[in-house]
């Protein structure tokens, strides 16, 4: 990358070189994982400083910042036409739920998908699954803001999520389930509605949310020997500088209408009212920060 | 089929004419499932009786007797070369281990995998990887006469099971875990181990046994969204009367030794002598039952 370059941070990095990214199976670069994890940079230092004392950085990217440091290989150099407000969105759930559909689920045309959670994720997936031709498109949620951005999206139907969700999944595919299923709350009560929601046969349950530490999927096995598959999707199994600047230029080409994302503007300052905001669930996920 | 035809019985049938069938995603045929399920014939009724009061058919085959009515869809017809007691073993447990290693998990040459159980549909797994041309395959069971089964069928590695077998497998695999994983003992606990023993970034775990009724498999999430994967394998993906006549041709060529699976063989009178000797260990699941 060079000065004036624009960017997306990746915490996801792609450096090209290690056994994972040389394969086409997976986005989970190697090559500076263990640091990343510990909150260091590649040479094991922190840039980053509180009163003189060291800082470490978060996820590899700690945006939450006018300027940081950043390792080459977690930068995708994306679209001069791209606004960053906007580019910034393809950084984390947004390419996490368009990849869970075109990467990890690789959805079929014509398919009946089920997405469970319409935070920005969720949204995601609901967009990648019309991206790769879904026929029907149902998005379950717990609220009716939600799931008017899943319509937006292209869901053919939104539902208020309960117990009986996966009887109502099997009521309407004829009693077998739908092709592909998307996990996007992290909760495993709902993991399990997705894996029994799956196909009988060739169901694959795409599970994209992260779950408390310690919480357990359990999967009755009768379920998967009945054909139904469990697979996990982390960035979406997006490698992220080469496909994070290809699903810029599908938003920049009218693929992907990410507008209804950008729910509040915030300066640095209100970082905090940022949290707030999420935590009482005004708009989805993805509140930006711009100064 | 016609008088005189060689044929496989099959618990699983193929209609050729269903959703299903038509499907190359799957193998569990919807023709007659609801009345097999029940003991019926496809025709709603039993040919058996005994002392005229009626009993139902097991598993659509009913094959502890010297006569049986089969729906035709339910009859693989195999080559006249194929000894039926050695053809036998390919209507359950030795196809259901082949199918899993190379229609469900579609094993790659090269590849690193793990067979958690040596019984009849292990020992196939075991065979199905090195037909697909895997690099290592390492058979775990708490038998050293079945491991001993398992390297005549191909397993380069072969270990006593315990609770650091997990542990073992990274340990073998820089880390990581093996490409592809097998469960074929039934144990909830074991397809744990499976599903854990699965490669990061890849690792498909096929589970073919069968879990006890409310038993569930608990899969920590971020196994999965580490970019493992699980799926169900209901007897090996195998359409029955397209591919048992194909896996048949296969041993008759050479390329799979069942001989070492003929432990006993035990007249009709001798049945209940059988499930004392699978009760007892002695021998692998296969007791084939020959008048």
């Amino acid at each position: 990358v060079s000065l004036g370059d624009r960017v997306v941070t990746l915490f996801s990095p792609q450096c090209r070189q290690c056994e994972h990214c040389r394969s086409p199976k997976t986005n989970l670069c190697l090559a500076i994982r263990e640091q990343q994890n510990q909150g260091y940079l590649p040479d094991g230092t922190t840039r980053l400083n509180r009163d003189g004392d060291p800082i470490r950085h978060f996820m590899g990217t700690s945006t939450f910042a006018q300027y940081t440091v950043m390792p080459e290989i977690a930068l995708a150099k994306v679209s001069q036409d791209a606004q960053p407000d906007r580019a910034a969105l393809f950084a984390c759930g947004l390419s996490t739920g368009l990849g869970a559909a075109i990467n990890t689920a690789k959805v079929e045309p014509g398919s009946t998908c089920v997405v469970f959670g319409a935070g920005m994720v969720g949204l995601g997936a609901v967009a990648g699954c019309r991206l790769q031709g879904a026929e029907r498109i149902i998005c379950v949620d717990l609220s009716e803001d939600r799931l008017n951005l899943a319509s937006g999206q292209g869901a053919t139907d939104t539902w208020i999520g309960d117990a009986d969700t996966v009887q109502k999944v099997l009521d309407e595919t004829g009693g077998f389930g739908a092709d592909y299923t998307f996990e996007a709350t992290g909760l495993t009560s709902v993991m399990r509605q997705a894996v029994e929601s799956a196909r009988m046969g060739w169901g694959l349950c795409t599970v994209a949310g992260v779950a408390g530490k310690g919480e357990t999927l359990d999967v009755v096995p009768r379920f998967l020997i009945t054909g139904r598959r469990v697979a996990g999707s982390s960035f979406g199994g997006v490698k992220g500088r080469d496909q994070v600047p290809q699903l810029v230029d599908r938003w920049l080409a009218g693929e992907i209408d990410v507008e209804p994302f950008v729910s509040h503007k915030l300066s640095l300052d209100e970082v905090n009212r940022g949290f707030e905001l999420m935590e009482r669930q005004d708009g989805i996920r993805s509140v930006i920060m711009f100064d």
